[in-house]
C-alpha cells in the first residue's frame, strides 16, 4: 500500500533503503572484483531478501553466502543457487542441509573439525552428490575456525579432500578477516587484508606441495573488500556483505564515504521537552538497535542534516535527542518533524524491521521483506 | 511441527518460554493487585502476543496497555479491548486511531501537549464515541509526560476535561516509573514508587480540588509492583508488563528470584577452541540482543547452571563462551550440547524472535507468534 508513496508519508519509524545508492554500491563491489579478477559471493545476512540478492549477484542469483538455514532456504525458494551456509556445519540440523545439498546444484558448507567431517561422513548425499565442503580457517579474527599454523589444519583439510572422495569434496578454504573491525583507517584495514590473504595463500601452497588440491580461496569482510590489496587477486573469490547498505560504522572505518550509506531510520519527533532541551523521537531500540551505543562517539545513529544534535536515549519504542551544546531551536523541529537517522550497523537495525521501504530519489518504489528466524 | 518436542530437540538459537513460570508470574501479579485494590492493566510490549496477554489478564483479554498501533491492532483483532495505547499520540497516524476508537468498546489515547490535544478535536469521532484520553505524567523518569509541577500541567488536564466534552474525556493520568530501572535493591525502588504515586495523587487531589474529575490514576514498572508499597493503594491501577517473563536484569534490580524468570535462550556448543580457551555457540545478537553488554557484571545473559563461564563475544550469529577463571572442561560440553541463557532484558529479547516455543517441564506445549513493526 505504499508504493508512490514519499518516505516523508510513511508511518515511523520506518526503514528506508535508497535503491541508487544500494545498486552503485553493488555495482562498484563487482566491478573491484572484476579488475582483480576475482569472483563476488556476496554475503546476503545484512539485508536477508531476495531484492538485496539479486542486486548483490548482478542479477544472476548465483553464488552468495548466508548465515543461517532459515536464509539458505529462503533464497533457495527464491531461485539462488550456489548458496554456501558460511557458519560452522549445524551438526544437530544435517537432515537440513542434506535437504538443500539434494535440491540444489551446489549447496556448500564449512566446517573446522574433524568432528565435523565424521558428521557429515555419517549423512552421505544420494543420486551421486557430494557434500561441498569449505574448510573455514582463522587468520587472526578470533572467532570460529582452525588456524591454519596449527598442527591440525593440513590434516583436517587432506581428510576432507581425500578422506571419501564419493562423499565428500574439498571446495576451498574459507577465512572471514572481522577483525577489520577494530581498525581506524584504510592502511590498518589494508594491513589485515594483506596478513590474511598471505596467511591463506600460505596454507593453499603448503596443501598443493603436499599434494593436496585446493581449488578455491575466498575471504571477506566489506573493510578488506571495499579497499582491496592487490595480494587478494590471487584469492578465487571474496565475500563482503554489508557494503550494499554501508553505515556509520563503516564511514567511521573508511570503508566508504557519508554518501554512500543506503539505509537510513525515519523518525518523527513527537515531544519538546524545554525544561531538559531534548526533543523525542519515536524510535527505539526496537527499530535502531542497540549497536554502537558504547563503542561510537555518535552513539547508535547520527541525525543527517543535524550534526548538532545527537541520541542520548533509547528505550524500547522512545528516543531523545539534545544538542552537543546549547539549546535545541524548537521551532525548528515541530512535533511531527520527520528525521533520518543514519545507524550505526546496518545488519543490526535490518534485523528489527519487518519491512524495508526502498526508495528512488524519496520515492517508495518497492518494499523488501527479509527472512528472520534460524 | 514442533509441539511435543523435547526443548533439547528443538534447533538452536530458540526461545523458550516456561510457561507454569509465566502463569505463576501473572497470578501473582493479579493477586498482589486484589489485595491493594487495584486493577491490572498489564503492559503486553515485552511478548507482544495473544497467549501472553490472556495470561496476564487472566482470561478475560480487557484492559492491556500497548506500545505501537501495530499491537494495538493485533491485540484487537484478537478479541482484546479496553486497550491503552501508552505512547504519546503518534498524531500523524491519528486516522489509524480513530479507526481503532471507532471499533472498540474503549481505546484510549495518551498525550502531554496541548498540541496533541488540538490535533485529536480536529478529528471527533462519529456515533457519539468520544476520544477517552490519558494525561501523561513525568514524574521523575524524564523521557515523555509533562511534569505534574509544570504550570501548564494542571491547564492541559482541564483542557482534556473540559474544553470539548462531547469529543474529549480525560479518563486519568498515567505515570511510568521507569527510573526504578536504575535502582539497587527492593529500598531503593520503592522509594520510587512512592515518590511516583504521591506526585501523581498530588495532582489528582490538586485537580479535584479546582473542580476537575479525573477517575484514574495508573502507575507502573515491573520492579515497583513486584514490591508494591501501601500507598499505591490509592490509585486505581497499575501497568508492568515485565514481570510475565521476568529477566536477569529484574533479578539484580531485585524485582524477582532467579527462579521466577521464565525466558530462556536455547543455544548450542558448535564449536571447541582450546588455544584461547572458548566454546562458541551458536547464539549471536540477532538471538539474545546486546542489551546488558555494558550495563551488567553478567553482561547480556547468564548460562543457566554453569556460572563459571560467561559471554565475552557476540557477532550476529555467534556467542563466545569463556569461564571466569581456569580452563574450560571441554569434554564437559561436547559440540551439540545445548545451554540455556537467562537473558538480561526480557523485552529486548524476545524482540528478536519470530517465534516463542512455550513448554511445561521442558515439553513443547504452544507455539506463541508475537506482532511485530509499528
Amino acid at each position: 500500500m505504499w508504493l508512490g508513496a514519499r518516505l516523508a508519508a510513511l508511518p515511523t519509524p520506518a526503514l528506508a533503503i535508497d535503491r541508487a545508492v544500494a545498486r552503485r554500491n553493488a555495482e562498484r563491489m563487482q566491478e573491484r572484483c572484476r579488475a582483480l579478477g576475482l569472483r563476488l559471493r556476496p554475503h546476503v545476512k545484512t539485508h536477508k531478501t531476495l531484492e538485496g540478492g539479486a542486486l548483490a549477484t548482478g542479477g544472476t542469483r548465483r553464488g552468495i553466502a548466508v548465515s543461517t538455514l532459515a536464509e539458505a532456504r529462503f533464497f533457495a525458494d527464491g531461485g539462488f543457487d550456489d548458496i554456501l551456509l558460511a557458519y560452522p556445519l549445524p551438526t544437530g540440523r544435517l537432515e537440513e542441509c542434506a535437504q538443500l545439498a539434494q535440491r540444489l546444484e551446489a549447496f556448500q558448507v564449512l566446517l573446522d573439525s574433524p568432528g565435523a567431517l565424521q558428521c557429515l561422513r555419517q549423512r552421505p548425499l544420494a543420486g551421486g552428490k557430494r557434500w561441498l565442503v569449505w574448510l573455514k580457517l582463522d587468520c587472526g579474527n578470533g572467532r570460529a575456525g582452525v588456524r591454519p599454523t596449527d598442527p591440525g589444519a593440513l590434516p583436517l583439510a587432506r581428510a576432507i579432500a581425500e578422506e571419501a572422495p564419493e562423499e565428500v569434496t574439498l571446495v576451498g578454504v574459507y577465512a572471514h578477516c572481522g577483525n577489520t573491525y577494530g581498525c581506524s583507517g584504510v592502511p590498518a584495514i589494508q594491513d589485515i587484508a594483506r596478513a590474511t590473504t598471505a596467511a591463506v595463500l600460505d596454507f593453499v601452497a603448503a596443501l598443493r606441495q603436499a599434494g593436496v588440491p585446493c581449488p578455491q580461496a575466498s575471504i571477506g569482510s566489506t573493510p578488506s573488500c571495499s579497499h582491496p590489496v592487490p595480494e587478494m587477486s590471487e584469492l578465487t573469490e571474496v565475500h563482503p556483505g554489508n557494503y550494499i547498505f554501508y553505515d556509520l560504522q563503516q564511514t567511521l572505518l573508511g570503508s566508504c564515504q557519508p554518501q554512500d550509506v543506503a539505509i537510513r531510520v525515519l523518525t518523527r519527533v513527537i515531544g519538546h521537552y524545554p525544561h531538559r532541551n531534548q526533543l523525542l523521537l519515536d524510535c527505539g531500540w526496537t527499530a535502531l538497535s542497540l549497536h554502537g551505543w558504547a563503542q561510537s562517539p555518535a552513539g547508535c545513529a547520527t541525525v543527517e542534516g543535524h550534526p548538532q544534535l545527537r541520541l542520548v536515549g533509547l528505550t524500547q519504542e522512545h528516543g531523545l535527542l539534545e544538542p552537543v551544546g546549547g539549546q535545541v531551536d524548537f521551532g525548528r523541529f515541530p512535533v511531527g518533524t520527520v528525521l533520518a537517522l543514519v545507524p550505526f550497523h546496518a545488519c543490526a537495525t535490518a534485523a528489527m524491521h519487518p519491512v524495508y521501504y526502498v526508495h528512488e530519489e524519496g520515492e517508495v518504489v518497492a518494499l523488501w521483506h527479509p527472512v528472520r528466524g534460524w
